[in-house]
């Protein structure tokens, strides 16, 4: 009590909201606003007050934008309040037992430089700070997780298979595509520009990758790069390339969908034509959400580690500088800017 | 060879494709042609010659009518040739010492009132003439097995389970919503009449069934249906009702996909654009093909049997009688004509 009445009353600024989104965002679809926030956790509160390092920008953040009729699976975002994402914090104050002042932590929190967190069960503590903090958005956090969890419990994978990647440069895909080559796969990955597909192929050991935004038919480049066609398909990006991969898809294939980014900004989705050969491959295509593995977290998380240190696998992240290139950042995900894993540092320690 | 020699010639008349077709079969894509055939098996061949009682009309078949640019699942049928089916046969004269003259059998045969079977290790003998022998080109054929195989295997069913299944009276789809009922699933089904919609709820002892044809809205229709959604779409059809069917799918729902009758006869497939929700909901779609499951018959067999004697499965068959209704009856299936598992009676013993 005598530590939160003497707390610090500190500057906060924080990034919200100002509308529900259709199409694509934009910055002005966020507002940048500064108040002030005392250093404390309410008396006899569990929260923890938490600085925030580094946030995340997400994908499936556009979905939580949008004014849904019924409700999603996650939340909608509310205009007017701070954007909820996952962050790389450090505790200033802790109510909780299980955290004390200075513990480094990741888990949901939100687009602001201090946040209490009132559900702090949902954090988890950083076991490897020897490696940089902000790997624990992606490689060691939500993304890394998602890639572990959709490649080996979803798709299913064998040595030998042929395995497609979309948005291979992106946060998950990356990870996938080296995960893949790992387990013995042939891997080829899509992505939006020759530079990345450069760094697919030289950097992240892809056997091939293309850009889709040069490629006249995508069916073609599929066929091109898989002769034997597609047992595994690790979609983030849904539409015209999941229609053209459907096409592709060996006997028994397994499409992973993990996301659909060509499908967030737009009113009504693409229709998808050649689902008939879901039926004549004997195609099974599963969707997940990384949140059912989170209880998976330590053993992944040990795992990775292992890769990292052994440099098994190589990790490549945007860092925009600064909470108040938080939208840019955002609203560039949907338009591919970034390369490799987005995010943003708010403050380095 | 003596036999062989000896043997009768006689009049056999086929119905042949004469055409490659595109959008709905005609009868004028088929036609019905005599020749004589010696009721015979090539000297030192192991064929069987068999006469076919019943011959099926099955909506699969409407896909080798296409000529496909790429190898299909199953080879396209060729143009002037005899149509394959499947049939309930008995065997005249055989060359193969698994098989005698008078055995019952079941498999691919012909469109045609005798075919000589030069693969005959592919037939099935039938072990219960006791019961209707055209009940093994349905309830005990290809269409029961592919029922008990998409329902138990692929869409693995709990007790609880809220089940929907489009062409609900058809050979599968009846099957299918009275194995449901037996596992303790709520069920409900759509046909595309009244009449069929009705027989469902009194016969087949469906929960509930609506027709598709007069709804205005799929989605409003299965919302009504499913109030708490779907955890199971056995899906004949494709499609609208299964874009619909994606929008009230449970969490962790199964989509078993069977077959596409709704798209079989487009040029271009309707686009399926509520794959979202595959993500959002974790849906499994899988496709699978009953010729998969045959080494499983004899077990099948034996447990439809059992619920046949004790009448806890209905079946309903819709029998044209002569081999000269068979184009006819083939068509009418892509406009819903069939009231239940359509077949050609060619001969009753």
């Amino acid at each position: 009590m005598a530590a939160a009445a003497a707390a610090a009353e500190v500057s906060n600024r924080s990034v919200i909201l100002k509308r529900h989104v259709t199409g694509f965002p934009t910055e002005d679809d966020m507002e940048l606003v500064t108040a002030t926030v005392r250093l404390a956790v309410p008396p006899g509160s569990a929260a923890v007050m938490v600085k925030n390092l580094y946030l995340s920008c997400d994908p499936y953040m556009r979905s939580r934008m949008t004014n849904h009729k019924e409700p999603s699976y996650v939340p909608d975002y509310v205009p007017g309040e701070i954007i909820p994402t996952f962050g790389v914090s450090k505790v200033v104050e802790s109510g909780h037992p299980d955290y004390k002042a200075g513990d480094l932590v990741w888990g949901m929190t939100a687009c602001e430089e201090y946040t209490l967190i009132t559900t702090p069960e949902s954090l988890f503590k950083i076991n490897h700070p020897e490696l940089p903090l902000s790997y624990y958005l992606g490689v060691l956090g939500m993304p890394g997780l998602t890639a572990y969890a959709g490649f080996f419990d979803v798709s299913k994978p064998k040595k030998g298979d042929y395995v497609f990647i979309s948005a291979a440069l992106g946060a998950v895909g990356q990870l996938v595509g080296q995960l893949a080559k790992i387990t013995g796969c042939y891997v080829v990955g899509s992505a939006g520009s020759d530079e990345k597909v450069n760094l697919l192929k030289t950097k992240f050991g892809f056997d091939d990758a293309f850009n889709y935004k040069k490629e006249q038919d995508l069916n073609a480049a599929l066929k091109r790069c898989f002769p034997e066609g597609i047992d595994i398909y690790f979609d983030n990006v849904g539409g015209q390339i999941l229609d053209a991969a459907l096409l592709n898809m060996r006997l028994h294939g397994r499409v992973a969908m993990c996301g659909l980014i060509s499908q967030y900004n737009l009113e009504l989705h693409e229709g998808v034509c050649n689902l008939a050969c879901v039926v004549t491959k004997r195609v099974r295509i599963e969707g997940f959400i990384v949140t059912e593995y989170f209880g998976t977290y330590r053993k992944f998380e040990e795992e990775m580690v292992g890769h990292l240190k052994e440099e098994n696998i190589t990790y490549v992240e945007d860092v925009a500088e600064g909470i108040e290139n938080m939208p840019a950042a955002l609203v560039g995900l949907f338009y591919g800017r970034n390369i490799g894993k987005q995010l943003v540092a708010v403050a380095r320690d």
